[in-house]
């Protein structure tokens, strides 16, 4: 973790995330990483529904997790994310699921910036970059 | 139930979509309700993908389920829908989810023919009505 | 409206809870409710958990929605849930869903205290029955 | 793809499981993934039900997605899986989700063999093992 460049999410779980298992189901974790992003965008000014609006999207094109312990109905949980690597169209995240002191989960996720229309890779604008990759001051 | 002008939807319940309880989530109805008003309006020659590319959408307004008995993982369910009713800008389908001969759930949703870009209320035209609430023929 | 006696959860609307209207998708709402429910006896010190250890589950066996107004991606809406009634093995409970001054929706359930291994209906004991009637003191 | 080994199972894209992209929100997969599990397990004469009654469960400890291509709302779609390694406590299996002739998706999930009541791995037994990796007969 490269905490002075990510952010966390506080998850209360909910029942219904929860299987007969009685824990936290692997499905609702790419969900969970997703507020995690949507955290992060908002600390850093990306307006990600803008960006919609405007024409891109950004859509998961790999997905990695590893599920070390599992999660329960009402855990408290904290999702942290941060940006691994930029570069041309290609985004990497690194996520972490942390209940306290334990670790529950790592992730990581590549995303491609495309235009809607059409589908196709965009590269990042130099702005874009420097508000996903540059680490918040103080 | 109006079998004349139904529709059947098999569904068959997900290990996801059960909760700690072992029975389906009660949140997983709602999307079954439209699984089948999707085959309904298949069936019916009703193409609401491209509704919505015209500029138009149908939201749930209003939703009530009476939840019977449960359901299982595993278990092969069969969900029936019907249109009750279809005035001004209103359609009134009524749903029964059914595991062999017990009825597990009965439901009706009350839709909204609206226009997207203005979320104002239209009302149906003729043609769609008549798709909408004519039997089919045998 | 009962404030005295209801509770407030803070939801921030995932991505992954919008469908292709850019709105959330009516499905979700019954999981914000519960999400509410479980607010509610964190406060009054009912731990749900626990009641499903010791045999006991409450299922949802009626749901009434009314959607009047979308909420969107991003939308922090706050999911307010109060008793209504509780008699016998019944407890009826209220909900509103706002965004800042604007009500997006309301609705109610019905849930029904059950012997898990049998299924069968249980009356509320009279420690349960105050835990969720009285209102709390300031 | 090694079809001799492996399951097909048919899924209908639900509307509840597109975004605001338009497209299959890429949490839905590994619930199909599941699903596809599921047929498989039932072709085989695995009952996954009765092994969490007998105290047993598998599940997901790592998860690894390539998003190739978007699904759309009601694209019928084929989810294949199939067996690739088994040793110890661990199962990997592989998927595939395609539409007609086209690949949308890549995937592979490891799966931990556990005692429910300690969470501790346990090792195949061979009828299970067998079960899992010996190819059907025609």
């Amino acid at each position: 973790m490269e905490p002075e460049r990510g952010s966390q999410t506080e998850i209360r779980v909910r029942y219904a995330e929860c299987d007969p298992m009685g824990v936290v189901h692997h499905s609702n974790y790419p969900i969970w990483f997703e507020a995690a992003r949507s955290t992060f965008c908002r600390e850093r000014g990306i307006d990600y529904a803008q960006m919609e609006r405007d024409g891109y999207a950004m859509p998961v094109v790999e997905l990695h997790c590893r599920f070390i312990k599992p999660a329960y109905y009402e855990d408290l949980v904290v999702v942290r994310t941060w940006p691994k690597e930029c570069r041309h169209s290609l985004l990497r995240m690194g996520y972490e699921v942390w209940r306290g002191e334990e670790l529950l989960t790592e992730a990581e996720t590549l995303q491609m910036l495309i235009e809607r229309a059409s589908g196709k890779p965009r590269r990042f604008s130099e702005e874009l970059y420097e508000r996903f990759m540059t680490p918040r001051k103080g």
